[in-house]
């Protein structure tokens, strides 16, 4: 189903981009769980737009409202829904173009599959908006893992050709993860980060738009979780990293680099640290047959340029099957990126809280949460 | 659940590497669908080992025996059981290293996970075995998509360093598909091909392995096939693509690629050929907010050396907790890509079918059928 | 999960008695159907408590706000989002026995399933409150049902021993399904009814409760609808009729009488009227092998008295785990069945249209609606 | 999907009456676990047909042959498949009557289903037969549950119109259900038995046959198992329940009974024993609001008659659409509800394994188990 997705722990999330509201609800929860408000709105912040110049100036409030599975400050196992509002809409901005075909967008995809019933303005169903309920139901997720010492954070790989390097596969620290997600513009390094930005502003002045690479890291996870085959800890993560919108590729690990390796070089030999088996290096990026090694997991998402750009471009008249041109108004991100740093870290969290309630059951999970 | 795929095109497969057989049930297929066994076999011949020089010695006999749901020749709608026979196993090669962690495979998160239960003889259910009956299935799958003129086919983009041209994202015909999987080593530029060999054979003189990138295109789907968010066609194919062994990173169009690419230059316009609404490029491989555009669909998976090789290399003991080496006896492959291609194929053509049953419903793709 | 059901058409639900609002998700529904806010209203009303003497005077209002998936009067294909708020809410009704387990109600079991932390105050989320959403959702799928002449209808069959004849098992017309349903105590014999509701003021003036059994039919069914085994359409509408609070039996056809039969009783022959196959009788209920046979489905749900009575009841104190008095204050229901009589309807329309989605898939349910 | 269930512990079943084979794939069991196989075969014979007079003199070979996921005697925690060969099938008794629709079988909706391509010898796979993968899946996990002290027994409860007293509510013991599963005919009073088996003999002189109904309890349950609504305990067991051939109605405790009950004789007052919170009757079969009570779960079942029986019937040709009569050769059970009692227990013990792995996660079963 398009909207639901999870084994244990299950996420449905609802609205269009113009429609009164978008929404999740979450089922599953483990009950008795204070959840830090605060830490969800500093969440959904960090993915909301018009928070600074590389984004778009439509000002969403992301004040969201939880409607059912929170008593006295706690989850109570039954679905917890929270509804966010949209507010700031400037619908106007679609009518004209209704019938063209927006390039890079669903808008073509979203009208054959709809048979042209689709709310179409602002990309409707299919608006990188409906990552803010994903965002909360992430942070909602994030914090419970915290309690576990389970840290899960991202940065800035590359802005179209800038890149840093990567997190040392090895060793992440929380502190590594605490400090990115402190930051407007999570990069290690801050003088490359400064680049970036300035390439983001160019594409801005173009009015065109950039891409990216993020890279995350979870730690702290025991050896042991996730299944062979179906339910690898990486098709479960891929399914849903793919469902962010503009996400073209991922990979674990080296990735497709590991391709340019030879065995020997690929395979991370064992070793025993303070009693416990570790890896010497971390080529498979915390994952071997589907399931994790108690190493780092890291991974990376390609980010895709924001589709909407001020430029002219050829695009279809679908009603009247003509070939037009279409300059896409209104307000846009020349890139993404950034934003999309806390989706792909709340999809993370959904994914892994998910695999760790199955493994520990939801009575084993409270007794490690010592509640 | 580990063993089982699909929404409506359900995939359960079972079995362990040295256990009496490997297989495959699938529920869901439409019925009266005359098999062409011959198909399945020849499909099953192109990812059985000891075929070449390129891949182990050990001599499978993957011949099949359907169990049900085949009667009269055809489909009888009711679950297909297949059941693939394990021969040639030299069990005790695995006896003397059973707890010695292999680097690169699945003997370390497969203990821990299963709790030293496991069968460990071959890798058990973590084996490539395990990918005998998706191609089995893949292959039912493949035969009915052909039949609506859906063709599915790979090539080996790159092995270690060397590659070779990718598919024309644009125009791939059924032509360049069916050529490609009439050879041994699906390669598009065979002098390329000449030299990837060549690297294999080194790499298996060094008692070493190699990776590589496969890519895979589906041509002459509708558009509108797939959902937005978590049944995107990216998020399903994906998911299963991962669960095949060695797959490390999976992108779509051009993937990684499309990062460095402004979005004036990634975004595909629209145009309008004999009536049909094409895009003049396809960098987003024939997906758009999760649903098909009708243009190739197109995507890239890196599959990393194969694990075992015949080297020293460093492990750890876990029974007790020591530091040792370890040398991969028995008969590996030197590089799976090969291999791998048609169970890409196998899996894509699953995820594809299944779409379309979900599509179109068991009366309409029966309709389409025209049965 | 608790709050979710369906394959393809699948609703989550969500909410608790005392919270802000309860609320459902429907995703699947296939795009560009008008919906008929008033008919949905109307059934709405149908299960509203306070309508009437034989109701608890709880003046709930059930305005519902639909949220996403509705465009133009339209529903779009996305996933369509409705709140009911509650009002009218006597928390304090329920302070002062917070820790007092209301025998026949869900407290005890929520309380151990949810270690204590689940809402309390009035049943939660375990209350029938939930059945409102579940009302909205199936008068949804009511509706687009009946475009393809396919009515549910119920009548109150019994009141604790008081019972009028069944439907028809051959012949339930849609004038007997629209007549029933535009009554306030749906019956088919009035005089019959009339001696129910002297039955239910008397348990009310007991300050006790009384149950009943609900007979349903839907009319105009293909032959073929279902599957084998786990699938079947007894399976699936026990499986949803079973969580309706209340509910402890369900049976189809004759039920518990066909095992007072002989077999050449109790099989259906069959014969050919009009060139079409139908049977002599319907002891089957519609069903065999898991698949409707085109006769009317036709089954019955046993409803127990409302738990919530006004009399001194044995029971416990959870916390100080001593035996004590409790007499529920509050407004309640001598007697729900009048009202569940809709949320069995619901509950079926929900089932039914799933199943016809399923085998007609999206493209062919929009050929069948003419759209 | 018609041929899988489950949540955690996930069944798949394939096969045909006719076919090669019917066989079972159990995916989710938790690793390391012993099985008795000649529990396992014990269970197997009590459903297997030609035991006695009352059944048919069918006399299958009801061996199974384990496939995968067992190594050393012990589960690996993989999927577990295991074969039960197709012997002694007379497959002419049905090439004479392949048009012809026997009544109360799904040779109709099974045609018109599978649009006339399904196995239509014996039934195929809406055959019986199929009950014999599920018994064994169920004796594994019956087994298991036995270690936890969670035990599960059925009587019969009716035969056509003679019953016997039902289980004590409040107190069935360990020795009631072991001393009933040790009998071929498990009734609680032997004479009333005696006077059943003597009906069950009269109907097969007559060459026609009866149902029953079946009763069953679950004893040592914990409290907290199962969810409020769609995975309430009564949903899930229905829904598997009624995929059983030949079952047309399921009742919890008092069932259709309750309904003649006041809310102050049918609510279950609670006390306190032993610092154990119970209740002092059973009426609700020891599930409240979907979750268990720790009282013991006790539902009924309804068995239709075996609808193959030895008289002249009045059917369809289904290919001349002409009406005629049939007399139904071959043998057949004139009573199939002793047969139908272990296949009742398995699918009980198959869901409520699926509850308490939900519940305890993998590891906390395993420590449960201490394992």
């Amino acid at each position: 189903m398009s909207s639901m997705i999870g084994n244990r722990l299950k996420l449905t999330i609802f609205g269009e981009s113009h429609g009164r509201a978008v929404g999740a609800v979450i089922d599953g929860l483990p009950p008795g769980i204070y959840l830090d408000l605060d830490y969800i709105k500093y969440e959904m912040g960090r993915r909301k737009p018009g928070e600074s110049s590389f984004s778009t100036s439509r000002s969403e409030d992301d004040d969201f409202q939880i409607i059912s599975g929170y008593f006295e400050k706690k989850t109570t196992g039954a679905p917890l829904c929270a509804l966010i509002s949209n507010k700031d809409q400037h619908s106007e901005d679609y009518a004209n173009i209704k019938n063209l075909l927006r390039p890079g967008h669903a808008d073509y995809t979203g009208f054959i599959k709809y048979a042209g019933y689709n709310d179409y303005r602002g990309g409707g169903h299919f608006s990188g908006r409906l990552t803010a309920p994903l965002v909360f139901a992430g942070a909602v997720a994030k914090q419970i893992l915290e309690k576990l010492d389970i840290f899960i954070g991202g940065h800035i790989k590359s802005i179209k050709d800038i890149s840093e390097e990567g997190f040392n596969k090895i060793k992440v620290s929380r502190y590594d993860i605490l400090r990115l997600r402190a930051k407007d513009f999570p990069v290690i390094n801050e003088s490359i980060g400064k680049k970036m930005k300035e390439c983001i502003l160019k594409a801005k002045d173009e009015r065109d738009s950039v891409g990216g690479v993020i890279e995350t890291a979870v730690i702290n996870l025991d050896a042991g979780l996730g299944e062979p085959f179906f339910d690898s800890v990486e098709s479960r993560l891929a399914h849903i990293l793919f469902s962010i919108p503009a996400v073209k590729g991922v990979e674990f690990g080296e990735g497709f680099s590991i391709t340019a390796m030879k065995g020997s070089e690929a395979n991370d030999g064992y070793t025993v640290i303070d009693g416990k088996i570790e890896t010497y290096t971390n080529h498979n990026g915390g994952i071997l047959g589907g399931i994790t090694t108690g190493m780092p997991l890291i991974f990376q998402v390609a980010v895709k340029p924001t589709p909407s750009i001020g430029r002219q471009q050829k695009t279809v008249d679908i009603k009247k099957l003509e070939e037009v041109e279409i300059c896409v108004k209104g307000r846009h991100d020349p890139c993404i990126v950034p934003r999309v740093v806390p989706v792909v870290e709340a999809a993370t969290a959904l994914t892994i809280l998910d695999f760790m309630l199955d493994r520990e059951g939801e009575q084993g999970f409270r007794d490690k949460l010592r509640m």
